[in-house]
């Protein structure tokens, strides 16, 4: 996984491909873009970033059909408490969903995610289950 | 998901509907009746609460086959330590399954829910891989 | 879940059985074998053991092809942080991942288990998603 800011709600992007068949994901936007159509699984993990310089009083990330502004498949959200002023701790939150995706139709992972590690500690993947008869 | 009580190992209802296929899901009885025998994938989502009134001394839940005395497929625990006498932080569980069904039978997730949050920081989801050939 | 040592990096064992399909797990070795070449999914959830007597800074897992120094396919790392001497605190991690696999071809998961709980707070899964048109 990796940032491109600080805003709120941003998309993720995995750039680390072990495996993308059909290569209907794109490593450079973060979307997976439906080609064949059918029933998708999709599952998430993140690692909640250790910091020593402020709090975060909310991790959390979705799992979006059709972008930002479309339907949210599946949350995953904690809330650390630290009676200390920082948060050290770090662990991990995660979720998965199954849906039906049509030729073209989008799916992302979006949070805010400078509370996430960056590199291996993240990950996401899915496959097709079924195809749809055509 | 949906609390209906405060009764150890009692069962989880997830009302909010993505997708049911088949409708094997009943968001009312949270039962997942099998109608096509095969081999099924199950993966659960929790969030321990946050509570500012009592400690939780375990969270834990249970994929069951064939109800609450049925198999345990799967389970998912966490014994949460606070020093504090409450337990205000908040964080992920989860776990997931392979397993074969037969008509009519049936999953659950159990466990001692007034630990979760309701809602969307908990998922259920689920398919059939492989339909047994009749 | 059963520890075999405190190495780091070691090999993890599933003894309990719920489903073996075609008896591709071992549970003696901890290692999957393919028999039907094809796209597998595999999920990992694992559990960090409450300690009374050490600091555990690192919890991490992998889910590997190939054996100890194969392709990582999925990792799954938590940096927990405690002020006290003492990791008395218990939560999850986990992750998940697609991968093809040829006959012969094998996953495994490893890390440093003495970090985890044995039993069944601890779950290994896996299925052929699509076998291979040969």
């Amino acid at each position: 996984m990796s940032g491109r800011g600080d805003e709120l709600d941003d998309q993720f992007i995995f750039p680390t491909i072990i495996l993308n068949l059909g290569n209907d994901y794109n490593p450079y936007t973060g979307v997976f873009t439906c080609r064949v159509p059918g029933l998708y699984f999709f599952s998430v993990s993140l690692t909640k970033r250790r910091v020593n310089s402020r709090s975060i009083d909310l991790v959390d990330a979705y799992i979006k059909k059709n972008g930002m502004y479309g339907i949210i498949l599946a949350s995953t959200k904690s809330d650390p408490y630290d009676k200390a002023e920082y948060d050290y701790g770090s662990y991990m939150i995660g979720t998965s969903c199954t849906v039906h995706l049509r030729r073209g139709e989008t799916i992302i992972v979006t949070g805010y995610h400078s509370s996430f590690f960056d590199g291996d500690k993240c990950s996401f993947t899915g496959f097709l289950i079924t195809a749809d008869i055509l």
